[in-house]
């Protein structure tokens, strides 16, 4: 081992869902939107003028942070945006959870929770769900260093209702709680409501899922205005311009077309319901999402076959090869004729 | 004090250079090209498909990185990418700092390097350029916990040569010496050659300047294998995604265009050597620079006043309220009629 060597950060890295470069694929692994974005957002790009490329975008990306405080209509001083959400909660990791007592998450939740803990060296506990996969808020009110959890849960899809939301955030005066709501927009309710109320409450979303625009990296916090001030300070001890020029316009355009937002994630939400409609009916079992994917488990068929051999006919969903959902599928929500293809799939082979 | 602050990452944020709204201007304190990129990256741009926005982007971002590796002649997993240099440091400073021994790095110097020290609990010390701002080599010899300076440095624009270079790298094969070449490409001789001759030495580039992109936010870091492995587990353990489809596109263009490169840079070459006449003849004294700035001073008239002047003129420099460098002005190397303007006005202040 090299002198060097002695002094480097040793990490366990998030493993991102495979991107897989066959063209003829369905691809219902990584919970991206199966439509496109806003036609608005092609427009913005196209007609971007090239001279201002050579200069550095604005630091505070203020026409993105204004664009989404008018749209939930909270002020652009307690907006915070980053290079995706995973950009947002790593400069929260490192912001807010400082203490010397455990962090908590779920035990199964978003795998880049235990990473980001890792790579910063923060103490973590995690804790379980229940046997439905649900959060147990009382779980939640023992001593701690802070708190995070997605709602809807990941890679579950089950909702945890605003009123039990509360009682998390209520309970924790003393600690950043931090509700991760990258699945959100698909019918669960957010906890933005509470920001007002709580000084101690971050909500973090995305424009990857329900704005399809996974491609463009945008994510945003949204709390009191103190706490996005501490996270700005930490945001430009790292890096001082993270939105490049294209995110900015594109970014500004797809939260401003309402519209079309409503059309696709209604499309969405029908799918979805479609879909668990038509897998029960297969006798697969699964929490009720309000995502834009399921987490189905069947009784007589193994995931993992299930997963490779639908891997092998260019479907793709997620599986996890860890304790408790070992036995599940993570599927997202494609457009109706990609999910005939996997129902049809599905058929042949529990026939 | 609300109780979740305790536990605040406290930190003092780099302040970037202005980016002054008005029209008509002359922007020479942030360090950018005058020049578009090259105008296959605009093409590039306007050709790309939008219903891929909806999708991740390649995680490894390996077209880019492979246009990169191609250019400098060394392997794709030689290269790291990241949010422009910035975002490349940051990353190299959580990776390699680890040691309780102090980083070192010039007291005058790119003014992020203690704010990433700061903001990642890195213990550091700075060593006093020479009078003539000059890295002195032998401060370099003592025990430290790794190494990082600017060749040409910044704010000075000073060169220090192949040979110290390599004499800083052999005196410490037992920690991590970065080597930050933002400026390299006006003039002076880069690390790369070294590359495989040191394991321990990690070559900082970026598209920024050289390549008329810093409203896109793209850098890189090379070296050796090892240390790049290094470098993307902590880049996978914070952010799995972090250059957006349309920075890999258009990167990949600017990498490519040779000949535009050679084109600008040369341009840039011949006006900052004229510079160097004309200030001289108006009685500045200036380290020689081998970037695309001149850190100017004048035995007659105060940097800060100067300064004052200029902006109520909207001809923006950089001036640095600092020890040692508070009667400096640092000046961008624009476009030859941006020079003008700037002599002019020096002429009649100084009338």
């Amino acid at each position: 081992m090299s002198g060097y060597e002695r002094f480097v950060r040793r990490v366990v890295p998030y493993t991102p869902g495979e991107q897989p470069q066959i063209k003829d694929k369905i691809k219902l692994n990584t919970n991206e939107n199966p439509y496109p974005p806003s036609p608005k957002v092609e427009q913005a790009l196209k007609q971007m003028e090239m001279d201002s490329m050579r200069m550095y975008p604005d630091p505070a990306a203020s026409d993105l942070v204004e664009a989404i405080a008018d749209y939930y209509h909270v002020k652009p001083s307690q907006v915070f945006v980053g290079v995706g959400s995973d950009d947002v909660l790593a400069m929260s990791f490192l912001t807010f959870f400082n203490s010397d007592k455990p962090i908590i998450f779920p035990d199964i939740t978003y795998s880049f929770y235990d990473v980001w803990a890792d790579v910063f060296r923060i103490p973590y506990e995690t804790k379980p769900l229940t046997q439905d996969f649900e959060i147990d808020i009382e779980d939640y009110k023992t001593e701690n260093g802070g708190i995070i959890f997605p709602n809807p849960n990941a890679p579950t899809g089950a909702q945890l209702p605003i009123a039990g939301i509360e009682e998390i955030v209520a309970a924790n005066p003393d600690v950043a709680v931090i509700v991760d709501e990258a699945y959100v927009d698909f019918g669960a309710e957010s906890a933005l409501s509470l920001v007002g109320k709580y000084d101690n409450l971050l909500v973090v979303q995305t424009m990857s899922k329900s704005r399809s625009m996974a491609g463009m990296r945008i994510g945003w916090a949204i709390g009191n205005e103190k706490m996005i001030g501490y996270l700005n300070d930490v945001k430009y001890s790292f890096n001082s311009y993270t939105m490049n020029r294209t995110s900015i316009v594109m970014g500004v355009e797809a939260i401003k077309d309402d519209v079309y937002f409503e059309q696709t994630r209604k499309k969405i939400i029908a799918t979805r319901e479609r879909t668990k409609e038509q897998l029960r009916e297969l006798g697969f079992v699964f929490p009720d999402s309000k995502s834009n994917f399921i987490f189905a488990s069947h009784p007589k068929y193994e995931a993992k076959k299930l997963f490779e051999a639908l891997k092998e006919k260019h479907i793709f969903v997620r599986y996890f090869d860890k304790p408790r959902i070992d036995n599940y599928l993570r599927i997202t929500i494609g457009t109706d004729e990609e999910m005939e293809r996997l129902f049809e799939f599905l058929k042949n082979y529990m026939r």
